[in-house]
């Protein structure tokens, strides 16, 4: 198991280099499907799924990476008939957990027991926590909710991540989940469809990439109280 | 108003210096409430909560920026009492419009013409599309559950961004969302709150900082297609 440290010291790139990467992000409407992300690049892009943050940890999720070309086009009817679908490098579905069960409130115990060298029985008050919010209290009455949420962030985390690489993203909505969890075989695993995101290189001819990017004013949007 | 441009070349940065800030952030319990955000980096952190990708570009939120002390103090008892609420540098306070009517889409377009310079008839065509959905269509069922959705890309964006810049933010969802709105007065407005983000400087003293990191295996969280 890789082991994922807080620890270390970190060096802050600048505020130009960032914003130029959320600047130059834009959500590709064509991908050029001859350009395949290199293996390095993905594994770094895989480790920045694992690492997104999440409420209590639980990471309710499952990221299946779609490669398989004739899958692929077996989804495009179900996504607006939008090509990124097949195109991308590699097609993200973004599933999650309809339900959050003690099992897997345990199971979430025993890693992070493990991951710290600590008796289980040390983090029972966390463990009482997350059950009576997630699994008993309110958040279990909007847990497939919640969990969709929650992929969200993974989105977020994804497109940001993907932009300061160089790499292009597009996230998707507009697809139909209920043919999505039947394809993938989702919902005998109790797992359903919360978002899309296909990964890869714009295509040269993507006029979409040279559209000013569109945001109301600062003003509007930011408040300071 | 400020140009946005998707046109500029950018320079990556490497696989290592994303990883490395990833796996510094977590999820901060204590912040040093003697140190503030700088201005210029607090600048940066506006740009990325604007420029966060959303469904159709709708951007339908308005980030609040609590600054007032005392108003902080009166949101911590119903932030289950977490002081990171008042002892954060800045707390980002995500609020979502409840509804998207066609006057705000209509805002969009007028937005979308004058950035790009084009008749807003030219538009009709995505327009009717945003209608179709978010106005009229399946989306318009949950339209409240779609904002908070794309809430959380911001969050994830700026989690994200703050920690490639060295800051240290804390999502939170334990907070009740009625008073909230109504300490904020944003019901009136026809907003709620979605999510909750103080952002600034961990405490030495923060034990949890130091704490290994918990993820599932990679084996368990990605699975090819």
């Amino acid at each position: 198991m890789t082991q994922w440290t807080t620890k270390r010291r970190m060096n802050p790139i600048t505020t130009d280099t960032l914003l130029e990467a959320l600047r130059w992000r834009y959500a590709t409407k064509q991908f050029d499907p001859t350009r395949k992300i290199p293996a390095e690049l993905w594994k770094a892009l895989e480790s920045t799924l694992v690492l997104t943050p999440s409420s209590f940890g639980l990471q309710p999720w499952k990221f299946l990476i779609i490669k398989d070309a004739g899958l692929r086009e077996r989804l495009v009817p179900h996504s607006w008939k939008q090509r990124q679908i097949a195109d991308a490098s590699h097609l993200v579905v973004m599933t999650v957990r309809k339900k959050i069960d003690t099992a897997y409130v345990d199971h979430l115990m025993a890693a992070t027991a493990k991951a710290r060298g600590i008796p289980v029985e040390t983090i029972a008050g966390y463990r009482k926590l997350i059950v009576g919010d997630v699994v008993e209290g309110d958040r279990s009455k909007i847990s497939t909710e919640w969990a969709i949420r929650q992929a969200y962030i993974a989105l977020g985390n994804l497109m940001t991540s993907a932009a300061l690489l160089g790499i292009d993203t597009c996230p998707m909505e507009g697809f139909e989940p209920a043919p999505y969890d039947e394809i993938l075989g989702l919902a005998a695993q109790g797992f359903t469809t919360a978002v899309l995101c296909p990964v890869g290189y714009r295509a040269d001819t993507d006029k979409y990439a040279s559209l000013a990017k569109v945001r109301f004013p600062v003003s509007e949007m930011i408040e300071y109280r």
